[in-house]
C-alpha cells in the first residue's frame, strides 16, 4: 500500500487551496452558515487503523449519508420484504423528484432518494413511537462508531421540518398510494431526525467500516452478512449520488453515499471505509471537493472497485 | 481460486434444467427462431486460460453487447469529447425510451441505451463511408478476440433495419437536436450492422478480456489505458442492463453489458472476462438465465466487485 | 325554443332506465353510499324561469363544481394577477397529477384541476382566518342562488381531510415552490370545505346563471363583467372535465364544470344555466349519465356553442 | 351587426403600426424570408359577402391550418373510426412533443398536433399513391374556396422534408406502435405537401366557411353535416393552438386553427369564417398579431362563442 497518510495529507493540502468549492446548501440556516473552507477526511482500515487529515474531528450534519444506516437497520428488521416497497434502481432524477412516484405507483426507485428513505423511516417506526425509532437509529450509530458522543442536532431537525414542504409532498404522495403504514408526519419526523445526526469524519468512517469488512463493525461485531454488505455497497455505487451517481462511479469508482451537508461515506471492499467532508456542493447536490478528494484518493491508492 | 471449471460445469448443468427461461426476442425472425434451450458460458482469465461450459461454441447475435466495443473505439477516436454528446448516467428508463431525449435536449443518458449507441455510431462514421466504419468495427472485434472468423449476420442487420422504426425515431429525434453529424440513415446503418455481429461465448469473452486486464487484450496488446478500462467497466455496472442495471449490480456485482440476443459480457477486474448466453429474456430485456448464471458464478468465485 | 320541459322529462325518463351508470366515487364513505340510481336536472333560463326534472331537489356534494365559484371570487379579489400563479391551459393529465407541477415550477395548469383550486383557496385566505374564508364562499353561493338553506357538509369535509393525502402532497409541493402564501394545511382546509358544499340541481343552476347572462345573477345583480363571464366559460369548456375536457367539448359543446359527486354545471351563453346530477362516474371522473344527458339536451335544444 | 368593414380596416391599421410582431419562423428559408410587416384579414360571411383588409390577397404558407381540411377529408373517408387512432384531447404539450406518444402507446392526443396530422395523412393514403392523395387534398381546397388558382409550394414541401427530422421521428415512432398503415416516408410526404399549400386570406376564409355555416361550403355544397361542423369547431377551440389553446379560447373565444406560417382560420358559428395572417409568431408558435387581431375582432363584433 502506498503511503496512505501522505496521500491524505496531500489531498487535504490541495483541497485547502482550491477555489472551486461549490455552494453551501442554503435552504436552512444551520447549513447555510457552515464555513465553506472546511475540509476533512478520515479512513478506517479493516486492520483497525484510523488515519485522518484536515478537519476530520469537526462535526457536520451527515444528512443523507444517514440513509445507508437506516437502510441497514430496516433490512435487519424486515429483510428482503423491504424491496416490495422500495426499488433498487438508479432514479435518473434529482433526489426529490416526484415524477417517478406518479409513474410508478408510489414506489420510490431506491432507498437513497428522499422518498425511498422516508419509506425506510416508516418501516423503522413499526411497533415504535417516533422517539423510540429515532433513539434506535442514534444508538446504532453510536454502536457502529463505538462512540457515545454522537448526537442529533435538534435545531437542524426542527429547521428541516419547518421548511420541508417537498419532503412532505413526497410523504403524502406515497401515503396516497398506500406505501406508508404510519402518518406522513410520523415518518417525516423520524426522517428529519436521522438526517440531523451530527458526526465528524473519524466517527463516520468508523461507523461505515462494516461495509468494507464483510459486515463486521469497527468493534468486531457482525452487523450484517457479507452478502448484505456487498449489496448495500452495490446500491451505494449505483444510487448513492442521486442523478450524479453514474458520473461518480465513472470518476471515482468507490461505492459511496453523499449528503447535502457536504459529507460522503465510501467503502472500499476489503480495505476500509473513508469519510470526507467539504460543505460546498456541485450541481447534483454532492460535495464538490469531497468528490474530487475521493477521485484523487482512489487513483493514488488504486481503490476503484473497477481497478485490477 | 475455487475449481472454476467445476463451477462452470455445475452452472451449465443447472441452467439446462431450468424451466423459467424467459421469452426469446421476437421482433425479428432471426432472433425469434433461436432455440430457447441453449446455454453457454466462457471465461477468459487474465492468466491466458479460457474455460467454457455448455453451448460456448455456438454463435449468437451479440446485439447490444457490441455497444461496449463501439464505445471503446469511439473513445479512442475522440476521447473525452465524446461526453459532450452522450451522458454517463443510468437512464431510469427502458432501452428505447424517447422521453428523456425530449427533456434533455437530444443528449442520450449513456452510451449503452439505443440513442447513445447511435450517437457513438455517428462518431465512428466521421471521415468514413458506412461500409468502412462497419468494417473497422468488425476488424476491431476480430483483433480483440484474435479470431478472423467473426462475421456480421447481414440478414439480421437487414431485418433490424426493416423493422427498426423506434430506433429510426430516436435517430431522427437526435438529428433534430443537432446531435448527429450524419444522416439518421447512415448512423442507423452502422448501428444495425454492429448489433448484428455474430459471436460465440468463447470469442466474446476473449474480445472483452481487455476490460478485466487493465486494458490489455487477449493477444497482449494495449487496447486502452487502465483508467479507461476502469471507466468503461463503471459504465457497464451502472448502465449495462437498461432499467435493470441496479438490480443486476445488487444481485451479481460484476460490470456487464447485456444484449437482446441473450448474451451478457462481464469483466471481473484483475481476474478475467466472462461471456454467457441464454436466449430467453426477463422483463427488462436481459437474459434471464444469463443473469442467474452470473449471480451464481459471482457468489461461487467471490467475483463481485463489492466483495472483500 | 323546443319544448324544454318535455325534453328534460324525456331525458330524465331515459336516464332512469340506463344500466351503464358508471361507478360512484368510493374514496370517502359519504360519497360511496350515494344511491347510483339518482338523476336530476335543472335549467335556469335568463328569462327567469327554472325548469327541472328527476331528483332536482335532492342535495349532493358539489365537489369540484365549487371551483367555478371560488375562481369567480378570487378573480374579484385579485383580478388578472391570479394568472401569475395559475395557468389557463388544459392539463392533458388527470385532476390530481403532480407531474406537471414538477415540470412547470409549481404553477398549476389551470384553476379547475386540484392544485389550481388549492392556489385559488390560498388567494381567498388573504387577510382572513380559514373560517372567514369558508364563510365568505358559502355566503357567495347563497347569494348567487338566492337561497340561504345551502350548507357545507362538515362530515364530507372531515372525511376529505382525513384521506386527502394526494391533495396534501400537491399543496406541500406548491408550497415548496413558493406558490402558496399560507400553510398547506390552511389552504387545504378552505379547499376541502368548499368542495363539501351540498346543493341540489335547482340551487346549482341558479347559482351558475350569471355565467350565461353576461355576469348577472339570478337575483339581477351584476356578479362579474360580461367579459369575465365569457372568460370563465372559456375555461370551463377547455378545462372543466380534467383530461376528458376535449371529449366533452366534442360531444356536448357546452361550457361546463364537473365534480366527483356526480354533478355538472353548464352555461349556455344568452340562454341559461343547467345543472345535472347522476353519481356514477366515467373513466375520467366525470358523471357518466350527466354527460350523456347534457349531450342529448344540447342536441335537442341546439345549445352547443359551436352550433349555428 | 356593427360596421364590420370599418372594424376590419381599423384592425389592419392598428396592426400595421405594432412593433411587437413576434418572430418569423426560421427553420426553412422559404418561411424565414417572409416580410414580418405583412398583415391581412378576410371574413367570409354566411350571407355570401366577403370582406377584407390589409394584405388579404397575398399568398402565404398555410402550414398547420391545412390540418382542419385533411381532418375533414379523413372523417369523410373513415368516419368516427378515425378516433380509434387519434384522440381528441388538448395535448398540454408543444406541437411536436414525443413524450405523450410514449406514455399513450403511439396514439396522438388530437389531430391538430403534428403526430395526429401525420396519422390523418396516413388515412388519406389508403388505396392511393402519395401523388393522388396530395392531389385529392389540393382539389378539396380548390373546391371549398371555389378557386382553382390554389397551389402547393413545392419548394416549401421540399425544404420541410429536408429538415423535418422531428416529424420523421414522430412518424417512425408511431409506426413502431403500429399506428401508421403506410411507411413513415409516404405519410410524411403527404403531410409535408398539404402543409405547403399556399393561399391568401380571402381564399382561406372562403375554404373554411363551411365550418360556420352548418357544413355548407361557400359554393352552397354540403361538405359535412351540421353536427360534424360543430365537432370540428370544438376541436379547433380546445386544440387549435397547441399548448396556447386555452389562452386563445380565454382571450378570443373563437374556434380557430393556427399555422406556423402566421395564418389563423377561425369559424364563428352562424356568422362566418375569418382568416388572418401575420408572419411573426408568439412563444407558442401562433401568430402574435393574428391572435391580437382576432381578439379585437371578437370583442368588437361580440363573436366569442362564449358571449351572450
Amino acid at each position: 500500500m502506498a503511503d496512505l497518510q501522505g496521500v491524505l495529507d496531500e489531498i487535504a493540502a490541495e483541497m485547502s487551496e482550491r477555489r472551486d468549492r461549490g455552494a453551501v446548501a442554503s435552504y436552512i440556516p444551520q447549513l447555510a452558515r457552515v464555513d465553506p473552507a472546511r475540509f476533512g477526511i478520515a479512513v478506517a482500515l479493516v486492520d483497525g487503523r484510523v488515519l485522518t487529515a484536515g478537519d476530520a474531528e469537526e462535526s457536520f450534519s451527515i444528512q443523507s449519508v444517514s440513509k445507508v444506516f437506516t437502510l441497514t437497520l430496516a433490512l435487519g428488521k424486515v429483510g428482503d420484504a423491504l424491496w416490495r416497497r422500495v426499488g433498487r434502481e438508479p432514479s435518473g432524477n434529482p433526489f426529490n423528484s416526484i415524477v417517478q412516484l406518479e409513474h410508478e405507483g408510489g414506489v420510490p426507485r431506491n432507498p437513497f432518494i428522499n422518498p425511498g428513505a422516508i419509506v425506510v423511516a416508516d418501516i423503522l417506526l413499526a411497533g415504535h413511537q417516533p422517539r423510540e425509532a429515532i433513539g434506535e437509529i442514534l444508538r446504532f450509530m453510536r454502536f457502529l462508531a463505538d462512540d457515545d458522543s454522537i448526537v442529533i442536532d435538534h435545531q437542524v431537525a426542527a429547521s428541516e421540518r419547518a421548511t420541508g414542504f417537498r419532503n412532505s409532498a413526497l410523504a403524502n404522495y406515497m401515503k396516497s398510494f398506500g406505501n406508508l403504514d404510519h402518518s406522513p408526519e410520523l415518518a417525516l419526523g423520524v426522517y428529519f431526525h436521522h438526517c440531523a445526526i451530527a458526526m465528524n469524519c473519524r466517527q463516520l468512517a468508523l461507523a461505515g467500516r462494516f461495509l468494507a469488512d464483510r459486515g463486521r463493525s469497527a468493534g468486531g461485531h457482525t452487523v450484517v452478512s457479507a452478502e448484505r454488505a456487498r449489496r448495500i455497497s452495490a446500491l451505494m455505487l449505483t444510487c448513492g449520488h442521486y442523478d450524479g451517481s453514474g458520473d461518480f462511479a465513472f470518476r471515482v469508482g468507490i461505492p459511496a453515499k453523499s449528503g447535502v451537508g457536504g459529507g460522503i461515506l465510501g467503502a472500499v471492499p476489503g480495505v476500509g471505509s473513508v469519510a470526507v467532508w467539504s460543505p460546498g456542493l456541485n450541481a447534483h447536490g454532492n460535495s464538490q471537493l469531497g468528490t474530487l478528494a475521493l477521485e484523487n484518493l482512489a487513483r493514488a491508492m488504486n481503490w476503484s472497485v473497477f481497478g485490477a
